[in-house]
């Protein structure tokens, strides 16, 4: 039920000691959130932001760095929802390695819907919800 | 007792919602981290890297994000040690906006020390535990 | 003849303006760059530093940026190859806004086959020239 | 008669051949062009965006990287003016190494007085021509 992408890991996402620089995990953990808006849902992140002034800032992370990753590896990005709220929504990542499929990170992302115009939270509407309901976990 | 730094938020720090990208904080942290190693300790990370071999990767992460930094702000970081285990080490960050000292975000970092040439978990030395110890939050 | 690579723009591509900060054109020309060599060539970009130990470094650039990309855009970014010469390499990019084919920026970068085990420049092997000549702009 | 800066490479400036991916040194240079403003101008570069609505976008650049720099290696960057034009502003940077002084990278930046509001260049007042005309090479 997860949305998943795929995601090359790239010359400058490595650190000092040669290994993907832990906040990269949650850069691509963001790209599978803007692409899963912009493929399964009727308007595309940026236009939420831009257009209907409704964004789901980060309240609360929790995560687990299991398994480095390296340069020249393939990240795979699986993207579910925990919870849906009145006004939050929490997602839930799991990154493997492509090679062997090996988890090397999870999180819990806790948002909040959120009007960029008043910047006070906003009740989910029906139809986001029956979206987000579509990758709900069990 | 905490170790303090001030860093300015910068041009690329933010997001295309006009507030610092919230992976952002995570960079001030270990911005924080870093020079806390290099002041007040005997050898600087780089060093402690490259040279001794032994890093502290990160393992797990639980952090708020309570308001937001923009452009022009200047953020405040504190870092403290929550507790010192056998091997691992907990850091707590808090990091607020100068100009009116709001709470913006709080992080627990657990990292464990590591040996970079086995990559296996290696036993704080007495010597760093002292350093550590003078971090500890009550 | 070029090498085209589709890259959307990212929440954290812009700056404090609004606009995508200008290293980040860097970025999506390097992407381009490991792309060609993942695809194009017998070995992959991180197979070349790590294992053959063999780099392409950036020596000079020089680039015009001549429109602006915002938040939302999808870049298309062509690398053609403008010089071969004994040792190095001039690679000329293109990035166009996808939507209107406006032309957004252009580079020429030069970089130098280098051994990162001697950090001196090597001669490009007749294989990879022979790789090169299929993106020589005439 | 050159403003200048020292920073820090931090632990996510390195690249997977182990030295500063080339782009950050554009964010060495815009720290630089930043504390400039806010520290030798009348008003703060985030200021200027977001109050004045005026800004000084890069129109293009010429760079040299001449030497690596690594994890651990301090950079001083030295930011002096070239050329001050109707609407156009030319910034030259030097990085060097601070342990050996080595020169590491210099780089010509055009930058056009633009305002925000209109998107369309703007003439450099008398006030901020005497600003720069301090930092003019001879």
């Amino acid at each position: 039920m997860a949305y998943t992408i795929t995601k090359k890991i790239r010359f400058d996402d490595v650190d000092g000691a040669g290994i993907v620089y832990y906040p990269q995990f949650f850069h691509l953990c963001h790209a599978a959130f803007e692409d899963f808006f912009d493929e399964a849902t009727p308007v595309s992140y940026p236009d939420l932001i831009t257009k209907k002034r409704l964004g789901f800032p980060t309240v609360s992370i929790s995560s687990d760095f299991i398994a480095p990753l390296v340069y020249g590896d393939t990240a795979i990005i699986k993207l579910a929802i925990k919870n849906i709220g009145k006004s939050s929504l929490v997602f839930g990542y799991r990154i493997r390695r492509k090679s062997d499929s090996e988890l090397c990170f999870t999180a819990e992302v806790t948002t909040v819907a959120m009007s960029l115009d008043s910047m006070k939270s906003v009740p989910i509407s029906q139809e986001y919800r029956t979206l987000f309901e579509k990758l709900l976990e069990a």
